[in-house]
């Protein structure tokens, strides 16, 4: 019980260290915020800052990771509202867009200032493909058992998934950074098409 | 007559330069070669490599960019060789994962040493997209008029090429930081075959 509790109060100064940082990279950017900052904004010593992070950068991949769940969320919620597999995988696509154009500051940040922790993104990324990848696999299960798609093999249901998923991080990355901005949804409508075409009945 | 002479006596010089500084790049990455070491490995001083480049990264970007036209160069080899417009997409597909596993070492360097220099990494990455995509458009095309593949609207057409084109970088993206090196050939062939799958007659 005394130690659910002490977790829990663990827990909230986590979240509370986690918001401070948050606003203040987004204000000033990683390499300007300092540990110091950071604990002072809360109204606490650096030491016990410590005693939650060691570096300013697990901090950083703390609010990075806590962003990424903030997004699978509001795409769960938002594959849930919809009744086909389609349309489900449709707007997973046109959702993740939308929460990555909001968050656009912070993935700026990461890019530019976080190169010498590369591994540690690679580490967030591969959790994160793995959810995604799963999160396809449900719906093409669902739309599956609906008998709106046809029938795959165990193995060719997980390959269609990992397919579905790099085309959709292939397509997030060409609107990033490419300029397509335009016409983003139309696009992301036509890759959805192209990808479903092959698994309907 | 004389100024075509002067241009092409440039272009070996660069063409040395760029053939020297790979080397070093590859061997003690970009941090720690300095136009120094460049200029003396071909010989000349260091005030006759600036007549040429501005900087490192300047020649660092044109060994990239070299490295790229010879991928294409490849690629476009390879797809010349094929019949179909199917197998056309199939072979550039896992010819592009190849060169592109034989290049890594020169890959790292870029995503390590060259965070400061991103919008010059954007630059070259957009006109090679751009590139790809008329590749890709250029095969399906060839796919129509062969009656391989459906007709497609000109508006269409550019839509699918660029699909296909995106998909295929997320495939990419996945084989470099992913964990699927154990299988990237079937992966490659699975997601051509769900991309031409909705194209095909």
């Amino acid at each position: 019980m005394c130690s659910s509790v002490a977790v829990s109060k663990d827990d909230l100064t986590r979240a509370s260290i986690i918001d401070a940082a948050q606003k203040l990279f987004r204000q000033f950017g990683l390499a300007k915020t300092t540990m110091e900052d950071i604990a002072r904004s809360i109204g606490k010593g650096k030491s016990s800052l410590y005693y939650y992070y060691s570096t300013k950068e697990d901090i950083f991949v703390a609010v990075v990771e806590r962003e990424k769940d903030l997004i699978f969320k509001e795409i769960q919620g938002v594959i849930a509202s919809q009744k086909t597999a389609e349309s489900k995988l449709r707007v997973m696509a046109h959702s993740k867009y939308k929460s990555m154009l909001k968050r656009m500051d912070m993935y700026n940040i990461a890019q530019i200032e976080l190169p010498d922790h590369l591994c540690v993104f690679k580490a967030i990324g591969k959790r994160y493909d793995e959810i995604e990848i799963e999160l396809v696999k449900n719906i093409i299960s669902y739309g599956i058992e609906k008998g709106e798609f046809k029938s795959l093999s165990k193995s060719n249901l997980t390959l269609v998934s990992t397919v579905f998923t790099n085309s959709l991080k292939g397509l997030q990355f060409a609107l990033t950074f490419g300029e397509y901005a335009g016409n983003a949804h139309s696009l992301i409508d036509a890759t959805i098409d192209v990808l479903v075409h092959g698994i309907k009945k």
